[in-house]
């Protein structure tokens, strides 16, 4: 199994706090050290860092924990292979252009028997089951809306739709994000915390470092954090259930509106 | 105008020299401060860095020259902007998927009312007449070819009909890689060498630094270094011909089997 990081804000913010818990998941304080990666919204573009190292071992790692790039979404993986060998192109997230917009997607968990036909406009360049169910979940929303991109609150009703139906073959913990909203999808375990005014420390679990957040925040900031396990030891994460879509704007999660 | 610089070989080789002498363009000892990029392949897989910092200035850039990445297709870019913002969305290269591999695309120049009809299959997320032209590029491809790559040799047949007719609306100096092969097409200026046993050192013309590549390589080692201008005062590098197009496999130019 791999785990999963993703931040969602309503400022540019940097993940350095964050990442550094996470990374050193990626092959001191647990086992996930098949190739790691980033990706970092900022406006439109995308900054992308992947690596077959693992994350405690890899000199693009150590630039990131050190270089605070901003930015409104980040999704960030640590990788330990189930399916597909340790290669670049196995590596999360992945990404995609789809109504003129980048997209990027990352997965944990395991899916068998899941290969549905895929008709050429979206194809995996790996071998991972990720990648195929990302390649899957664009096609049908292009299938769907056609080269119109729909409203947001149209767009999570059919990503609930698709995480159900790939998720029945199995376990499929999932971020997407087209740098506008960051959409978390919990199969098996997934945590979240919305940090904001009053801000307070926070102190990591996987590594010796505090922050206290309101030092470097304003009091209209806020921010989410979706996190496999939780990040930190001294606040309170809250769990995903078991099915459940989540669409963070903003910096929070979003009420959904439909009835399904 | 910007500046391209990209390489070809036959074994998995590092761009830090040349990248070390080419990035000292980006704000230092010539003006393309307006952000650069590099995308290495590897394997199927694809390293992309970019950033709208100049090139002298990034953290992103100084990684790049201490950590020697392997490659045997590489594409870079520093940019001057001429149309579209400073932003990341318009930093070169860009990355799009077609038949299942990574094609990435970085263009020097500035194309004249060129906006032909997309069909949503690719669509730019920035506002570049490049990545306009890349998005142009993939379609048609698409469209000739179908979901079945062509040989290779159809494809340069193809590629080559494509720049010449985008190369009527302006200044259309490009590369375009899909980490097997890397299509160089020049309008106005492009340069390239070829470094092979016997290996001997070559001097950087905009740092102080040499290199003795006959230390750092085998006798089976090929390199092609496409660049705008030259990267080094002592070695002999060769002009492309205006409106030529040439394609560089395992780091040597393949000559033509077409009559056009």
């Amino acid at each position: 199994m791999c785990q999963l990081l993703g931040m969602n804000c309503n400022v540019p913010t940097d993940i350095v706090f964050s990442f550094t818990g996470f990374a050193t998941r990626g092959g001191r304080t647990d086992e996930h050290k098949d190739g790691w990666g980033i990706a970092f919204f900022e406006g439109a573009g995308v900054r992308l860092f992947v690596d077959h190292e693992s994350a405690v071992a890899s000199p693009v790692a150590e630039l990131i924990k050190s270089y605070p790039i901003k930015s409104k979404n980040v999704i960030a993986h640590i990788r330990k292979a189930t399916q597909g060998q340790v290669a670049l192109e196995n590596c999360h997230p992945f990404i995609r252009e789809l109504w003129g917009r980048y997209w990027v997607f990352a997965h944990n968990g395991d899916l068998k028997g899941f290969s549905p036909a895929l008709d050429g406009a979206f194809r995996p360049v790996g071998t991972t089951d990720s990648e195929h169910a990302f390649c899957y979940l664009l096609q049908q929303l292009r299938r769907r809306f056609g080269d119109t991109p729909p409203t947001l609150d149209a767009l999570r009703q059919e990503i609930d739709q698709l995480t159900r139906e790939i998720a029945s073959f199995g376990v499929f913990n999932m971020m997407l994000s087209d740098g506008t909203a960051l959409f978390a999808h919990c199969s098996t375990r997934l945590h979240y915390i919305v940090r904001q005014h009053p801000f307070t420390q926070a102190k990591l679990s996987d590594e010796d470092l505090s922050v206290d957040f309101s030092e470097v925040t304003t009091p209209n900031d806020r921010v989410a954090v979706i996190v496999t396990e939780p990040l930190t030891t001294n606040e309170t994460w809250h769990s995903f259930e078991s099915g459940e879509l989540k669409l963070f704007v903003e910096g929070a999660p979003v009420a959904s509106t439909s009835t399904t």
